[in-house]
């Protein structure tokens, strides 16, 4: 298993990704890294990190596509030399690669990603999937797409859902996995144009699906996968970020405004941590783009050593189940009118 | 000033809605209410409430709408003697009265206010606009539209933003209130065909807009009103509902987990019911169905005396400002073409 990672993506590189490599060499016994980026530097954190073995090599890239651009197709094209343009030509080109992994620029890695690597056959629109906790404990519920598409079809949720409920079933090892339609209601009827032909055509797909969700269950665990056209789903995503720091912010007002909040805090500092990490997406792990030829996944901006240690792990999973096959094969066993690919 | 309650909408009706009308009358020098409701009843709700004044009227309705049915329009018309629809007809006929609320089914009152009290001259769709808490404490955002149009054109947002933004310079005296597109990114670029295509309108208007929001912001307190189209709009509404629902199961099982937490809470119980409060929606008051010709208020479905009493204050204000016909003024004021009010 050999995978590469952008070495220059995500607000805390090169060291911190360097450092989530090293671990998982530690840690999984068959794994190779390549890691992109300036290699001179790339090399001074791994010596800083007493790390001389062979299992890690560094391809050079002098340049860093850095952040959230308006055009990131052009920047693609016009960068060959970033750290993330190599990791996708290493991916893309070399048999021995299986999945990438990037904390960068979302735009880059989802443009990129279509660009560079190409869809896998069949799909016809790749999908971005984050895991996000629910209120029972350690199940995460999968919502795709996420923003890789502001505008979608009935078809794109089809295939969003049925390779959702493949990457599902490889991760958490769930046979069926339940496959929810977010909506604005649970009746049939309900919704607007989208996802009232969407419902239709989802009952017909080969998967476990159960209707629709409304958005205030999203993080029921009565649900493992929740298809949603990218708009939609960047903002329920992004709604749920903003609400945990809005209480979080919140809860520190509370406990600083008065001598007895202070002191019950004391008390209850190592329960607040606990509370404060279940509700740290970074620990859920990286996003998957979902229908690229092969495993691409990005890592949080901020991310740190142990969510890179994260992604690689699920990168890992994911190629080992041969996740992207079994996608393809669904895909194209699909009875779909060509007017519902138009 | 006098207004109708339907004294059957809502969880806890009659008798909670009865209380918070009678604590209204307490309040309110020149405020009269007729409650719309099985008669004997109501006048039992007024005996047990010891009400014994005239600045109450019960007028009789046999029948409810008990929830959200799948053709509200369809049950609007075949049950005239429901208490919404009564009330409904008593808004809509009788010149004395100047607003109207329910605390019933959100589908009744919306098909109910469109097709019986119809809407402001020149606004395209009315459109359902609730208030959330922000982190500046006292402050809220008005969100519109939430529910009320699933698909929707350029030219309704820009009606929502005019609605919102004359509704919220009314109920909180500010001059120009910060109107915000609701988008996947703060560039003018970002988005789908319809926030792309409104942004551009939205410049046009006679309104204080001050571009893009990400849904990571809406709680932020930067803004006065957030423009969306329904559908998106309820996706927001109900996930942070559905979020604080989440982290507050989360800090209970939190509280539970240890000796020392449930020490703490001792201590910092007070505090916690603070937060507790400043996170219910029901403090924030009502919804307004803003853009029927007269206002329409849509208190929460398990709304107590208390914030019936907040939603009957918020609509003495908006009818005491005239808002609906500074609406109508600036509506009839802008240059749109025909074609985009196809």
């Amino acid at each position: 298993m050999k995978i590469v990672v952008d070495g220059y993506g995500g607000d805390k590189a090169p060291y911190e990704i360097v450092k989530g490599c090293v671990m998982a060499i530690n840690e999984i016994d068959d794994l190779n890294i390549v890691i992109t980026g300036k290699q001179k530097e790339l090399n001074e954190c791994l010596n800083k990190l007493n790390y001389s073995g062979d299992r890690i090599e560094i391809v050079n890239a002098n340049t860093v596509i850095s952040c959230d651009e308006e055009n990131p197709a052009k920047l693609i094209r016009s960068m060959p030399d970033s750290s993330i343009v190599v990791a996708l030509d290493i991916l893309n080109k070399r048999n021995d690669i299986d999945a990438l992994i990037s904390a960068g620029s979302t735009g880059a890695i989802l443009s990129g990603g279509i660009l560079k690597v190409g869809r896998i056959k069949g799909v016809s629109r790749p999908g971005l999937a984050p895991s996000l906790p629910t209120k029972i404990s350690n199940k995460s519920v999968l919502l795709i797409d996420c923003g890789a598409n502001a505008d979608c079809k009935p078809i794109n949720l089809c295939h969003f859902a049925i390779m959702g409920s493949v990457y599902y079933s490889s991760m958490y090892d769930v046979e069926k996995p339940r496959v929810a339609l977010l909506n604005v209601g649970v009746e049939e009827a309900k919704g607007n144009i989208l996802t009232k032909d969407t419902f239709q055509m989802l009952k017909k797909m080969p998967i476990n699906f159960v209707g629709n969700v409304e958005a205030r269950d999203c993080l029921s665990g009565d649900y493992d996968v929740l298809v949603t056209d990218g708009f939609s789903g960047n903002l329920i995503l992004k709604s749920i970020e903003g609400t945990i720091s809005f209480i979080l912010d919140n809860l520190k007002e509370t406990i600083k405004s008065s001598f007895f909040s202070k002191l019950g805090y004391l008390f209850m500092r190592k329960s607040f941590n606990k509370l404060k990490n279940s509700l740290d997406y970074k620990q859920y792990g990286g996003s998957q783009f979902l229908g690229c030829k092969k495993p691409i996944f990005k890592a949080h901006g901020n991310s740190d050593a142990i969510s890179i240690l994260i992604t690689i792990k699920q990168a890992v999973r994911v190629a080992n189940k041969n996740t992207n096959d079994k996608i393809e094969k669904i895909i194209s066993s699909l009875n779909i009118e060509a007017s519902d690919l138009e």
